[in-house]
């Protein structure tokens, strides 16, 4: 027998247990935006409430596509398209792939209907469990990595499908709620602690991805950044602190606003994050603050961590509060330290970090070169990760990031300070 | 007895006989608007292509408010409106009845969904066909003609409902058709005859409503105008002869146009009416020009009436034909001559007439004033009537309005000339 | 002697005459045109303040370039431009005439300096004189009209520099006067008289130019339009009228407003005429009223014809006075009635006529061709003439025609009533 | 005699011999603004051909309000300003001092006039000469940063007069040249020589203002970053090799863009630098590329170091060159090395590095504190410095920025590799 034979095997077992793996997260994360889309009508998952938001059958279909155009086409053989025209709509910003329907417009397709795109993601499905079940191993080198690139890819939409319809609901005078049911963050006795600094000493720290497990090209290279002592804040700045700031004047004291914030404060009226809804308000009679959710409208949880605001907001608040915003660095030097709590899974925190690339970033390779490269300019970083994101898809290399507008997304903030 | 008794009796019967008949064109009406949805989707039917045009869902809805508020709320005792936040959703632009869902947005009404929607439907015809039967006769005096008002007015949402529809669809790429069923206007052998000119002796014209049936206000009172003598073409200005003018270089020559409609080629790169698609587009590919239409993507048909035009592309073809539009006035005084045709039925006919009221105008009273009056600025008249309008809604005095740059219409044209 | 020898001397001098009487009004025209623009630096006569505004500089150059192109080119044998690249900086919108500069950007044209517009136009001066004094007979014949036509031009252009600079002085807030000197239209202790309803009898009624003396196109041809009973008002609606109508809440009632006009007033914040000044307005603190104007900051003349009022306000006024605007017809056919006052020279009058061709209107020839019929959609008429209209421009037959958002014009308005 | 005598008179001394020195400054850099005024008319001093731009005559007053509103108010007692209401027209963006005339508009403020404008310079000239002179050492003390803060605030604007005439001048078909006069900045015969590649080592590298001289806040404070080994160009990028970019296709391939910069190249129609004039533009008609500059259109400069390039432009040309933008840091790192050209003097550098700010930045105190750190967002940084940049005005550690679209600045790049 060949000496490589047991390896062979070994490393046949390896890889069927990896493919059996892979298979088993394709089916879960493909099952899960299902899932999400549940509690939504037809009419509801066509609509497109504002061009950066999409519907959720667009999500449903992109995602999809995703999978077809950078995995089927080129590894699986003799992979036909479930329709050819779908590239057309549903790319949403591939210039390699070719010319795509308007972003602005995507809340037109009717066509096809929720059936049909759940008929596309049925072929697709197929035919990628197919492929990690049948495709040779040299394939299976070169599509494994963009499969795992797909999964997180349709976890980030996931996000968003949710961030969107909140978005849609808000712009309906009924106010629906996406989902009656689920826990409020905490029970109503519960005392919220008071913030806490936490020293961090600075010194040559390593930023970006260890290279265990899976992480998009944004987070590469790991290297080095010199940062200066700092303290952070212990826990997200709550609602209810927030709320003080908006009782103390802050969207009209222009002192304490960045330039571009202050003129988006005058253009779009802003008075309070993005869902509050004052007193007052005929949609929905109250004496008092109540914020809209995917929940529908309840009173405002004051110990809650604040959400929906914009870079501009969370930098007024910082600057209001005597503090500022931490850099996506320190951010980043203080994940995991032992006494800081809140860091994933409850709000995306703004940071002082401009969105630019890590010394010698590389994008990745083909169509996926688009993925994040070529946003670097404009936007800053989000990092955390908040109640809307899947579970286990963030971590604390994670760089999400929007413009400083942006306040449709699950988007709070952590103080920090010089030491 | 009573003198009167036997009057009463037959005035009566005679009251029991039109409240009958109303009662079933009630029916009728009401049941035509949705035999006109029922080939559309919940999402086709919730969503909206541009600003002027709404959506399926929202016509239905907006049709059952007008009854409730013009009709229930004042005549019928002890109404329940069936959701009182509709009022808000579904005033299209009645001032006096309180504010409004902004217009952009109906497309963002998922919630009611169009089952509430029918429901919605099925309260108001309950309440007006009881209403027709019991409301006592002081009140019938003022409710009767607010709900042949009612019923015009819906009548008028059935072709906005198919004009909306398909501009809707010919945004989607799939450019998807309403019905494949029907045939087309004329027998493939059928030959055209060539356009004639009648000539008009002009003089004292009457004009406006005869005071016989249902009239808008805007169509009266009936007043008498002076008219030269001209001519006007017997039938109307078909595809194949506007596709004459395209090719002669219509679009790119200013010397044809209005100024305003000079500018408007220029900005929105207008090259032919609104749904023709032009050889080579990759959505329909053909070696010749095609038309999108409720029946989905089409070969011109030569020898039908252009359709989709703006004024100004009417004015212009009608200049490069050496020829004008009628006035509205002409082409009041044309109908019913002998050897005219496609008068009504066909395609609305834009005129060489601004919507400015006629003299001694007067609008209805309550919120019915808002009907008409207040849009008699900056829109030109079309008379006639198109194979989207519904039979019997149209007549001799009728007067559409839209605004000069408006496609989505079926609005063609007819020319005239002076004698 | 050849017969004719006689009358040919006696058409010589009648010739003669004509066209030293032509060369003088020339003479005056220009000269006001120079006179208008003295109390102005070389910066004021530069700017623009929007884009349906044009700078001082650029009206001195464009009716001088007018006259360049529609007279000497055609009949100067020899004539060389002053600059060619002028016609490119100066067509206004003669689309026959070859492409021009942006209409918004007129005022970035520093170059030519406005000595350099001087010269051009004492260039032209020269030229045109000569072509007066030297032109064979033939030519002649083409010449005169539109060498009329051409005088008829600037002096349109004369008021637009004086509702121009207006408007540009307006957007300073030193609020800059263009001249101090002028009295007040009356002398501070006259009483107003009280307004009188005229009873007019309607009936056929010739409208048109007379064809005594130049006329605009759009004036012709004189036709007849049959008109009902009327009344008109004796004099215009006073500033002191319209600050009831805004003292009332005119401008928070949409019951009394067109629909687009409504649209207007909130969109633009409108809450009293163009160049009113609200009490307590920080660039000149007054407790009352005041107005804008070529004499600066004046306390508002309750007395006088309010001006500065789109036709949307007009129509407003009207409807809140119980009144109505009258047709452009009704006006024509009220001038030169005795009793009636303020007809011209006092606000240009807004009419409830859209400005349509009268029938059988055919365009001038040539470029001139565009100089109104190209317009006729999409704007009202006005008549009469105001204080900023030179002398002997106008007439009983003149269409004035403007959007009805225009608002910096001398607009005012006069009331009619149906019989 | 009291033992600080002495000390006093050599400190009354030094004092009076630095006063001496910064009046000296003061004369000569405000001289040079008007200067630099001097060959435009008061017509080319009044406009605003963007409103990123502002008029020359509204920097040469701006520049003097900052003086008024910076050092005369506070320390000038009993100073009387020129005009109270020039701090309404020329605050640019201080919020803590007023409210302003719209941005936008600067171009309409005719009045006051030129030379009311330079007689407010002559006020505000004598009384800080005046105050250099004759105030107390303790004001003096506070008076003097702001005195230099204000003259090199006055040399940004002198930039910032030959930009924005260079654009407003493109903007006038006639192309008018600035000046005619000065050499261009090679001899004809020079030879290019080739670009290298300067290796530099990286490591912990101390960035920021040394502290000696003058800088603005933003340079601050000093601190160090750990750089990664990397290369750096030895000279910029030339216009001969930005053409060959041009002619590869470089603003038809999206690939090699950021998105926002490919969006922006479509929205706007760029092909070229700002101000290059194609072949066949029929402004300056040319077989071959030229360029418009303050001195008038002139053949491309292949060796001339290219300018005019939005930060996109610079960095999809990096990327075409198989190279990328060095960081703000990677640049002042080069910063002195012994073999590197055209650092300061020539065009701005755009860098890789969004305008951030540096660990432990704080902005200065009083109404300077909105001098830099407001604008901390949504900006690149540029180093060097232009050819317009006033002698001696830049250094090292200078930070100037602008958004990523901006292109009317004399901005270039150097390109910059990984080791």
């Amino acid at each position: 027998m060949p000496p490589s034979a047991p390896s062979t095997t070994a490393a046949y077992s390896a890889d069927y247990s990896l493919r059996e793996r892979l298979a088993q997260r394709y089916r879960e994360v493909r099952a899960h935006s299902l899932a999400l889309a549940a509690p939504l009508s037809p009419e509801d998952q066509c609509i497109q409430s504002m061009p950066d938001a999409s519907p959720t059958k667009w999500h449903l279909a992109h995602s999809s596509w995703f999978f077809e155009a950078i995995v089927l086409q080129p590894f699986a053989v003799g992979y036909r398209p479930f329709d050819k025209r779908f590239a057309h709509l549903f790319n949403s910003y591939y210039e390699s792939l070719g010319p795509r329907h308007p972003r602005p417009q995507r809340g037109l397709l009717t066509r096809p209907s929720l059936g049909e795109v759940h008929a596309f993601r049925e072929h697709v499905d197929a035919a990628v469990l197919s492929l990690i079940a049948d495709v040779d191993a040299a394939a299976w080198e070169s599509a494994a990595p963009l499969l795992v690139l797909g999964l997180n890819h349709e976890q980030q939409h996931q996000e968003l499908m949710l961030t969107d319809i909140l978005h849609a609901f808000s712009c309906n005078p009924l106010l629906p709620a996406y989902r009656r049911a689920g826990p409020s963050s905490m029970p109503p006795t519960a005392e919220l602690p008071a913030m806490r600094w936490l020293p961090m000493p600075g010194g040559v720290t390593p930023i970006g991805h260890t290279g265990e497990g899976f992480a998009f090209d944004n987070e590469t290279p790991r290297h080095q950044v010199l940062l200066p002592p700092f303290r952070i804040a212990d826990r997200l700045v709550t609602c209810g602190e927030y709320a003080l700031f908006v009782a103390d004047g802050g969207y009209q004291r222009p002192a304490l606003w960045l330039s571009d914030g202050w003129a988006m404060v005058q253009a779009q009226g802003w008075q309070a994050p993005a869902y509050w809804i004052s007193p007052g308000d005929p949609r929905a009679p109250s004496a008092e603050w109540q914020e809209f959710s995917l929940r529908g409208v309840r009173s405002l949880d004051t110990r809650a961590p604040v959400s929906h605001l914009s870079f501009y907001e969370a930098a007024a608040y910082a600057e209001w509060a005597g503090a500022r915003l931490p850099t996506e660095f320190e951010w980043e030097a203080a994940y995991g330290t032992s006494a800081i709590t809140q860091m994933i899974g409850e709000q995306w925190q703004w940071t002082r970090s401009s969105y630019d690339p890590y010394p010698g970033f590389r994008p990745l390779c083909g169509a996926a070169s688009e993925y994040n490269g070529k946003f670097m300019v404009g936007q800053l970083v989000l990092r955390g990760g908040s109640s809307a994101t899947p579970a286990g898809h963030s971590r604390g290399s994670y760089r999400n990031f929007f413009p400083p507008a942006a306040r449709w997304q699950f988007s709070g903030l952590r103080l920090a300070k010089d030491a």
